[in-house]
């Protein structure tokens, strides 16, 4: 876990910061049309095939976690996970819960954006479920 | 490996058959805009976080290394990596080699197709090429 990593100010500029697991940063964007999650380990490393395998491994599980998580808690009927970062190169993975009747489907939503925002307690309460969801989940104290 | 499993006929639709890396299959898309590749394992699971880690690091293993091929072999600039399945729910992840000036640059690529079709000897020598790189790659035999 580097002291000097630091997240890229376009994904905090998208995204609540939730809170970590391990060395990866859970933030939540914006958006609120979907549920749209973003894990960001702390690496200096640009694509996925370039980490060692238990970073990626690690990353993966926390990935992952979010998926079901967003799986059970939002009942998504479908799961998207993308590395892309053609905008941001910073390390991020997209994990986002579609639904059959959203406003894009079954288009991918990168592109799109909607005005739709979440209010500071609901973004708090889906963070609460998500921290009681994942073990070892640490509540980001600066919001 | 189960002698059940069949490719859905919309990826074998969109794309033509490589050849395999153990349990996966290799697609390369007709689409000829961009270097744009699909992995297919043998798995009737639909969501990666529901793959077993055994199989997940298996499936990653491939899917990077068709991902360092793609940014050596066609000097890509970024790969773009997803795992969507809205339209193709058998599990498929695209690996895609993005350039600063390619069309579509810097939004997702899903979406947009081009009428550029790649010739059998241009997607012959790409399979080859593919094969060298990636050790225990076998080449599709029905084309």
């Amino acid at each position: 876990m580097s002291t000097s990593f630091e997240l890229d100010a376009r994904l905090l500029g998208a995204a609540a910061r939730l809170g970590r697991l391990g060395d990866s940063h859970v933030l939540l964007m914006h958006d609120a049309a979907l549920p749209w999650f973003l894990v960001v380990p702390e690496t200096e490393i640009i694509e996925l095939c370039d980490l060692p395998a238990a970073t990626h491994a690690r990353l993966f599980e926390r990935v992952h976690g979010v998926g079901r998580f967003v799986r059970s808690y939002f009942s998504a009927d479908k799961l998207n996970v993308a590395a892309i970062g053609n905008i941001v190169p910073q390390l991020h993975v997209h994990v986002i819960g579609r639904y059959r009747d959203d406003p894009y489907w079954p288009g991918p939503v990168w592109g799109h954006s909607s005005d739709e925002r979440r209010d500071a307690p609901t973004i708090a309460t889906i963070r609460d479920a998500l921290a009681a969801a994942l073990p070892g989940f640490e509540i980001a104290t600066d919001g």
